[in-house]
């Protein structure tokens, strides 16, 4: 399914309705990129064309079926606009959110990148992750072009490389263009990162996530890395960089997860 | 003035009412980690404890004066309690925020910590920022103790380092003691990084901060490294880390804002 018509949002009352799509989920839970993606839908449209920083909380999964976001303008300044969400399932809350909306077409060319991306080979030499029928590799990856870096991606064959770190390449199938959205939803679709530690694999449910959207993307291939430096307290941030085809870093995340679980255990 | 007293709040309807003291500002705008420290109190005081992750958008500078706290609860859970808040000032919102907050005495010890605290001098050899009659350092110096890392200092002597990172010392004098809030404070009290490159020296207005608290910290120094690696289109990240005595990571910050501007151009 294309991801444009799996993020549209119709305006409605006190803000818009929206349709959490099947196929977008790991374990029947919606991907959390892509939650982000449709809500911040929602509040461009109700603000400035670009996300330029958005914090979603994850209060409760989201399943299949129909959604209400409502949106407040917090304020509305010279260059960005201030708004907050709420996305609502059918008896509760699902995301709470606090972004600005910008236009990044406006923005100016790079003064330092103290950073390079990272080096990996080409993706016809990368591990193409599909869905299986045994339910991981997830759904979502039929809505995704992901490959990921050979060396990291011991953690998925039970192989954990020791090293909290995920690279990979990354797009939409088909051709599709990637908006700033495409990368809310990219910063949070590769495996985690704790895979590659002695941690049991389980999920790793999202508390908080903020992502940067520094510049929209050329089309082509994205390259991400992804890391962890701190596991503690039954904590972990995971810490994302996307960078386009032509190097230019276009995103940075962070979220703050809890330690894996059984899903079963909620 | 004793932080807890700065950052006293006091119920009143539909929230807290709180006051802005002077004398936690620069060149007259209160510190953006006062700000939020102010208002995490409020929301803490609302729903649980300890914040866990805190995000504030700042909205319009904080001038000292009294101020009105206005917080909501969105999600009770097990573990977290999340809530939003907007701080009011006399005539315009100068923060929103959103955040989860917790018991973080419960929480367990490490899992994996990949990263080391930052080596520094003792406080004594380090660069001690006093208040200066001319503005800078600024009158907030009077209400902290804080040792800079000698070799980060240039910047601040005009003569950058070319390294946009800022390493040091903090405390609060006379032996206060360092609560979650006052983590939120010093995660945004250093000099910009950014004093440490080429770009002019000036305010570096923030957008949004987000902050993880991780733990309580022991008495005692606290070792905090700030840095910088995108500068990209007038935006920049500031990423922090704040270590206490025993070596335990006790709070992780990112912010985003702006490239330096004229504080009179606005």
């Amino acid at each position: 399914m294309d991801f444009a018509k799996a993020t549209n949002v119709t305006p409605s009352s006190n803000g818009f309705d929206a349709e959490i799509h099947s196929g977008w989920d790991i374990g029947g839970n919606a991907n959390g990129g892509y939650l982000m993606a449709l809500a911040a839908r929602a509040m461009s449209a109700a603000s400035r064309p670009h996300p330029v920083s958005v914090t979603a909380h994850y209060l409760s999964p989201g399943r299949p079926g129909p959604v209400h976001i409502s949106t407040d303008i917090v304020k509305t300044g010279r260059t960005f606009t201030t708004a907050r969400a709420t996305m609502m399932g059918p008896d509760k809350p699902i995301l709470e959110l606090l972004g600005c909306f910008g236009e990044l077409a406006n923005v100016a060319g790079a003064v330092l990148i103290d950073a390079e991306p990272p080096e990996m080979p080409p993706p016809e030499d990368c591990v193409k992750l599909e869905p299986s029928p045994k339910g991981f590799p997830p759904p979502l990856m039929a809505n995704l072009d992901m490959r990921m870096h050979p060396e990291d991606a011991g953690g998925l064959a039970g192989k954990p490389t020791g090293e909290p770190q995920t690279r990979g390449w990354i797009r939409l199938p088909e051709e599709q263009p990637v908006d700033a959205f495409a990368l809310m939803l990219f910063a949070d679709a590769f495996p985690p990162t704790i895979f590659n530690t002695a941690l049991p694999i389980g999920w790793v449910p999202t508390v908080e996530m903020t992502t940067q959207v520094r510049g929209l993307p050329e089309p082509g291939w994205l390259r991400c890395r992804f890391s962890t430096r701190f596991i503690t307290g039954g904590m972990l941030e995971e810490d994302g960089e996307i960078w386009d085809q032509s190097g230019r870093l276009v995103a940075l995340s962070r979220q703050l997860a809890l330690t894996p679980r059984n899903p079963t255990s909620g």
